[in-house]
């Protein structure tokens, strides 16, 4: 079965804003918080259960990276906020997970929101999950829905290299989006492959089931373009606009996720067009089957039609038909017979009905 | 029966600009008018009559709400209309129950005008009433046109727990906002429920039926998209524009209900784009079903009539046919008819008509 | 017969730009030109024949309405475009009748030019004129093609009211357009409740006429459209360029008549998608009445071929077909013919085909 | 046959930018040079040969205009740019015949670029040809590919009237440009007209050649717009841009053939909007004349096979088949078969099919 | 089988940014360096293997050239970058063949990449291969995926004509910009001559392969697209931009290629108008055949029905049937049976079935 399109808002209706609630799938697991500390000299990497509790203040040009698996929890969410003092507007985008991607400026940090994507090739389905961003000068903070290995390799990165770039926090906000950009690309092309498969398919036999498999891939791009069209105004804001928060040299790396972004959604705009031009080809291959289907069956009743008429007549029962009697009839009459079948033939061969 | 897509202005052809005459549903209620006044050290809550008579001056901090449901009785708009100072345009408007959503600047106070949601869940039907903002320094007006407990929320919230933010009317405005624009997630989520429920009958039986709720739904989507399209520029233009009668705050949260809108608007643009597919699926599903019944139609007649025909030759009484008197000769044909109709069934089984 | 598409322009093809030729339906009748000049001690309104003769100069604060009836006349616009000093373009616009709405700046004066609607019940047709209007400081100038009642209201107001606001010229350029503009609304109501009684005509019970009247609907769209696209963007600069001749009050009425044209475009597009969604349905029936018809000759030629052959195999004149003596066989047969019967009776149940 | 949609170019494949190749339809005609050249005293009018040899220098307030008819000699192209010092790459757009419609600046004069169109009711085409102008301070340029009368009409006015108006260079150009977009209307008036008729063939009596005339105009309405469409640009450029070549009155007369241009882009989509809604009209006749077909067929199908069968059952050669012999049998068989007649087409009459 | 619409990215997914792996089609093939290095008193071609050690530092005014057939050895690219001091993400872009058109800045220099397009006449395909550009004050550099003669034209001018204007960096990239620009026509103009014979086609004799075919096409259009909209943008930001690495000269040049590259986006979206409609005409073609092929069957089954069953009448074996013996019966039912068809005839030649 396919995947609701709408999440459940309902429940907050009247509330008061600000109220925190969360909406999205339940989950059983428990969240889990990991701080990552680093300057140039080290690096300590601990998990924390309640953030209040985590004091230790962070020395000049330490970064702090604050990630989180599992946003379902509203009081985790709400006891991380006021640690790091955010709005409440973002606790709230944070725990309702069916943000449009965008961004949006506070005092003092950026809020980032927008889906990350993942495709899961038994179901053939693509699935996706909120990742919120938070970016100020002295920490970094990144809360996915679900557990997942998508920033393993920024992880490694901090711990192994010690780039130069990773120093400041745009640098990591920056490394952290283009990994999850980059799935995108990845989930793209196994949907892309499928579609060209069922494209050769269509032309080669197509049957009922590719009708419901091109709708299928119509709704998936529908849902896909949903999330990438506004994450490509997300990251052409991030990288245009001039904010203190993020340096010159960040900005070019940004304007390089943001061409992937327009790259993916080329490609989406593509398949959907490439899809409706499939339908298209469907449809028209059902007429066609259905006009050769007809024609055997018109050849087949014009030409017997007019034989079994002829039988007929000469099998009524008038006492006076003096052809019964002859004896030549009966042969005439096949030949006869024969004669119009070839004629029907020729006419149905003139008429490129056969 | 489907709504009405046009309302009925022609009665106010070639009047006079400004002539105050309420065009909408007519109504037999007796409207309301409901005044609560409040300060950080009180509130007083009182239901009037005669808006002309409500004498008692605001003092300097003093919030006024003047809440009505019920726009149908054109004197009692005008007579609040000239106790609030409102240009006749505002006025004419509030009667005229059909406005395009939209937002407007005069001298004191911003005229705001949207349509709030209701999903009635047995007729399946969407319903909508026209709401009334107007925004000053010191008052704000709310008209409905029928009762309603959408307000209730912001209602109790001032009187239990006098919050400092609502103690400026900008911020009650937003209230007001936000409690309406929530319904239509609401309202949303239903009609998502069912076009979803609607796809699932599709791929599954389709029958005439349902081609005529995929229509009802997309009229559904047309009314919607009129309403919520418009709404999304006011919303824009409530954060973006800065007007001396919303501070900096609550644009923030101006900016929280405007993401709301164009939330809506995007779940409304995909779930057109839905239907428009599920009507291609229900096309091609009969043209499939067509093809069917016409191979089955061709296959009986392709198998009968050679057989009948040949029947047909040996029931010809002509005096001389010698193979009538053939002994073997009726297994013969019997056998001839099985060997033609076996063939034909391995022709029709080659071309995948089987 | 429907309506031409394209107004003859052809006979200006190669003319010197301003010659001026009338473009447009001819005409029998005598155009009429009334002059209306007032101010706030009082109203003359006279119908002259010949405007180089209209010698009277206006006192200081008068208002001089020149409104003309019937531009069929070139000699006559040249009169009056001389006695006015209009450009000789504005006068070639005047004459040519299918003029795009548009206002246009000349030194001293604004010249707005768009269509007046008006809706035949009888012929259900919209059929439309050409409003040219002329806004100086001291006079208004206005002139339709056809005689009509359109205006009645505003004469009545200023002979009457001596209204404040008729005092400047501005606000009566505008009263002429609000009366204008108010008559679309009736036009479309009326063509929305056909629209919407052809629509229950569709979903009840579709004929070929059903076909004719949603493409002549369509029709009706695309002419309508195509008038009240522009007016919307003339309306839209009306209210929005701050131009000396347009008083600031003035412009918050114009506000209020460009919203009405936006009211009516959105209207206009609302139809044309219910139209276009029409359509869609009425395909599909003709597709779902074709299947049940086929269905039904499918089910008769597969009960009957099967029959009638067993039928003619017994016809057949075989001298040695032993079934033909037995005394049993007669009754037996027509047995099998009831379990063929029944059989395919229930293969075409258990298919949904009955 | 059509036209050919794209011009070839590839000739000019990896040629040096400004090698002088003509592009278009080659001509045996030789090209003819005319130079008008006047004043307010006087106008004189030569052919010439060779562009070079033509040494008269103008006087102050002399304007001359250089018209040539025929663009496939480059040769002759580049004798006239280096007379009169165009650039190699204005030189390269007069030849290369196939040009969207532009204007471009360059030092001194400014290179204008769009088609003219012509109309052929015989072949029911529209033909067009590039015509490319030249405007400075001193002289006009026009040149055109095939010799044609549409400029006659201005050469008449210079020098019949001496009109003031003519006196500057922007003037003859404006006077040009009107005289060329003046044929749009004519050529569309045409289509238009044959467009309608076509409506009522299909409203009336739709045959396959109407289907492929839709098709042949759709074609037609394609190429219009590729012409109209950025002429639309060239022109509103040319009266909006405040060009030191063009003098504040002769903006105002580019404003009006501007005003026609979008008039003409307003009736080609209108008439694309047609055609497309009549296709819709034919795809549906065509079905609904199936329908028709499939009715007659099913019906006759209905009616005679159950009584066919009835009398291949009394046709059975049984011993023993006791109505046989019964002396009413035959007529209680031929009004049981009336009965079932009757029946049917009562059935037929009740579901509408008759 | 036709090309893959993706290129595969995911084996990048997660990596560092800017690590450089090919992107694109393996090769077997070595790439060679190419460097032209001239100023006015000369010129040096040489082919060079490893860039590191091409040690020769250019004097003042000379220009290098670096051309580069083949990027698939990241090795290569990194040196060559390391040599020229290109950003990272500039080596990664040249080894990543799927970007999307663009010119970007970076200090000192810029970085153009677009496709370059080459028509096979055999397989009636597109291809394309990416060409990056980079264009300093000293140099330029040119890397193509694959050899190819299209840079020959200007490597010749080059040598022989010693032209001024290819004296500075921006002329010489013009000239590659408008020589692979060029190629666009050629393969543009090969693909507008087989829509254009396949429409001849369609319109007299469609048949299933010519739908496969326009699909094919339609799939060729959507994948120029995708490369020709966004060059259009970088050649438009190449001329209006003001560079300083680019003159004024050279700027009205690159206006002219953005001038080729508007027309080529013309030309495909005509091409794309001109395939939708051919399709609709292909779907309307085979309705219109059905309709044919149905009504000859109406028409046979219409006639033979009501005769075969009356012949089937009088085969019945009543005993008592007195119309058997009457001596005329036999040629008065000929005569019915006559009547009948031609009445039938007549009723189908008044319906115009025949
Ligand atoms: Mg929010
Ligand atoms: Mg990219
Ligand atoms: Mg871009
Ligand atoms: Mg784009
Ligand atoms: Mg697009
Ligand atoms: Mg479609
Ligand atoms: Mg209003
Ligand atoms: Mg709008
Ligand atoms: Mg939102
Ligand atoms: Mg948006
Ligand atoms: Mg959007
Ligand atoms: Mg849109
Ligand atoms: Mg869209
Ligand atoms: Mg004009
Ligand atoms: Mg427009
Ligand atoms: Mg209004
Ligand atoms: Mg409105
Ligand atoms: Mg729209
Ligand atoms: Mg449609
Ligand atoms: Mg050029
Ligand atoms: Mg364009
Ligand atoms: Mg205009
Ligand atoms: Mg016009
Ligand atoms: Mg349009
Ligand atoms: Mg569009
Ligand atoms: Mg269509
Ligand atoms: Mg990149
Ligand atoms: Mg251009
Ligand atoms: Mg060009
Ligand atoms: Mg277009
Ligand atoms: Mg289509």
């Amino acid at each position: 079965m396919a995947r609701k399109l709408i999440v459940k808002r309902s429940k907050k209706a009247g509330a008061d804003p600000g109220t925190l609630i969360h909406i999205g799938r339940p989950s059983d697991l428990s969240p889990t918080i990991r701080v990552i500390r680093y300057d140039r000299d080290g690096l300590s990497d601990q998990c924390i259960d309640d953030p209040a509790q985590y004091v230790a203040a962070p020395c000049a040009d330490q970064v702090t990276w604050w990630h989180v698996d599992g946003v379902h929890r509203p009081d985790l969410v709400e006891a991380l906020g006021q640690k790091l003092q955010l709005h409440p507007l973002v606790m709230e985008d944070i725990l309702n997970t069916d943000q449009r991607p965008k961004v949006e400026d506070y005092e003092g940090y950026l809020y980032i929101v927008f889906r990350m994507l993942r495709y899961d090739p038994d179901s053939q389905q693509t699935d996706s999950e909120q990742l919120s961003l938070v970016l100020s000068q002295q920490f970094v903070l990144s809360m996915q829905e679900y557990p997942g290995s998508v920033f393993d390799g920024v992880r490694k990165r901090l711990i192994n290299v010690h780039k130069q770039r990773l120093m400041r926090t745009d640098a990591l906000v920056y490394a952290l989006i283009d990994a999850a950009v980059d799935h995108y690309f990845v989930a793209l092309e196994q949907i892309g492959d499928q579609i060209e498969h069922l494209e050769d398919e269509l032309l080669a036999r197509p049957t009922p089931a590719t009708l419901s498999r091109i709708h299928h891939f119509k709704r998936e791009m529908l849902m896909l373009r949903k999330s990438v069209w506004p994450l490509r105004e997300v990251l052409g804001r991030l990288w245009r606009d001039e904010n203190p928060l993020i340096s010159a040299e960040t900005r070019l790396f940004l304007r390089d996720v943001f061409d992937h972004s327009v790259h993916i959604m080329d490609t989406i705009d593509t398949l959907r067009e490439l899809l409706a031009s499939m339908l298209d080809i469907y449809q028209s291959s059902v007429s066609i089957h259905l006009n050769e289907v007809m024609k055997m069956l018109t050849l087949i009743a014009t030409l017997f039609m007019p034989l079994t008429f002829i039988a007929g007549v000469y099998g009524m029962n008038f006492a006076f038909m003096p052809e019964l009697s002859w004896p030549w009839a009966y042969p005439a009459v096949l030949v006869l017979m024969l004669a119009i079948a070839l004629g029907l033939v020729a006419f149905f061969w003139k008429r490129h009905w056969l």
